[in-house]
């Protein structure tokens, strides 16, 4: 399996993680479930989308492959009916966006690295794919954004795995093996934060003096 | 008449109504003229151009007919010298929303069969040439987007009609006729919703337990 | 020296200040530094790259020169060690943003013009490209937008600024002195606005009545 074959996998699983997500906004903002289905569509496809209008994709992804817009609907669907047998939404929502993450971010790398994008805009891809979709979810639903959290790794973690894919392809490493370390780095970092309260420096206002 | 004669005129006029409700919105935020000329004209050729970038349209609709911004701008000079006459501007507001959803869903659906698209992508650029001019022109000016109202049919009415104008065609039926009933259709479930409280139910957190 | 090749110059000019703008908004939500740089980037290349789209330029502009994502990285690196320097980093952020606006609408012009578009729609890319990239800063950060401020020139700037420059060139001006004076309109009607409170009259709900 070469990393070409990978993308509609790829494609795939992270279009139904990040609908799931949607949905489970759509749930917090107690919609109906059309607009389950609407949110669960755009969160899934968005960032992707976006990817693809960058790099001059013609036509975007889910176009060619219309079935990706039913998965997004079965998954509205099914949130719609099973969202209450979860004891916190909102701490589902966050593992699920982690996970849809971990798979956006290795399928932008991808679809950038098979259109012939050098290493930055490669990396710039990843990131948006990974990020766009839920920007746009948290934004339309008035939600704080998960890229404006502070004291967790989000940016970063995409960043990381966008990175290390890069690093590793260019020393040698397959695209598949690549993609597979991107994800798992890409998750990983996001878990550590969310689990053990790993950060980098965030930005403060005023820094503590040091004393004459 | 056919359908694809209909795409200039569906576009104007659901150009020309979204640009009214973007003024209004300008009116409630207490722009100044170029203000409103801005809300009208993005939220006017917001949802079309959407739906020409992601079905790889080139240009977008109103690059190639630029008497478009000119029809937004005199919306706008409009609404700007008029809204005061208006007991109720958001009642206005509601109302030309849901006739321009009448209208706008039809023209997406008329772009993207022309262009080609199968059943599935004809719903959804009807439901995104409907619904994105409105949620940008509600989430730059910071009220709550009319897609996140809750017990009113929004993106259900939209949906609703595209869906009805592919199934209209499938079974034989005119692209003409196909849009006008698939306008009729979105406009009559959307006014219901507000006229008479027509809904589908919305999902709750906890739903009621039943007795034991 | 002529007007197309001034394009690399304004790009990079629009998108380092814009980018600025971007990392400042970052230190105001107190994000880590890769927060900085994924808002410095979007900010910095967001108008640009809707005006691309729009106009089919197939890839987007930064897609071709990636060295701009290490500009919009840098500039997120030197606010995140020196906002704290600054007694006022909101007068900051706007003051840099009016610069911005004076440097990209002759950008959007120059690319418009070059890609033959029509007046109205050379007037058009400049706006967007001077708004779109800010607007989508704020509108993330849950920032009141500056296209929204009242009694402020913002929209009307950059439209005076585009007008002043289709113009001039309908005058015979040269299209390099055409974009500096554009550039300088932008800026100065802007800065009159900040410093002076230049304005143009807001829409009022309920006008002064005349007595009788």
């Amino acid at each position: 399996m070469n990393a070409q074959d990978a993308v509609p996998f790829l494609d795939y699983a992270s279009v139904l993680v990040f609908a799931l997500t949607g949905a489970l906004v759509a749930s917090r903002a107690q919609l109906d479930i059309m607009g389950f289905v609407f949110f669960a569509t755009f969160t899934g496809i968005g960032g992707g989308t976006l990817r693809d209008l960058l790099l001059g994709q013609d036509p975007v992804f889910w176009v060619g492959r219309p079935g990706l817009l039913v998965v997004t609907s079965l998954a509205a669907i099914l949130v719609f009916f099973t969202a209450h047998l979860f004891e916190s939404r909102y701490s589902l929502l966050v593992w699920l966006d982690a996970l849809a993450l971990g798979v956006a971010v290795p399928a932008g790398v991808d679809v950038a690295m098979t259109a012939g994008a050098g290493p930055i805009v490669i990396v710039a891809m990843g990131v948006i794919t990974g990020t766009f979709g839920g920007l746009a979810r948290d934004t339309v639903a008035n939600e704080l954004p998960l890229v404006l959290k502070q004291n967790e790794l989000y940016i970063t973690a995409t960043f990381g795995g966008a990175v290390t894919a890069v690093a590793l392809i260019w020393l040698g490493v397959s695209g598949f093996w690549a993609l597979i370390v991107c994800g798992i780095t890409v998750f990983a970092l996001r878990a550590g934060s969310l689990l053990f309260g790993w950060s980098v420096p965030t930005y403060r206002p005023r820094p503590p003096k040091t004393k004459g």
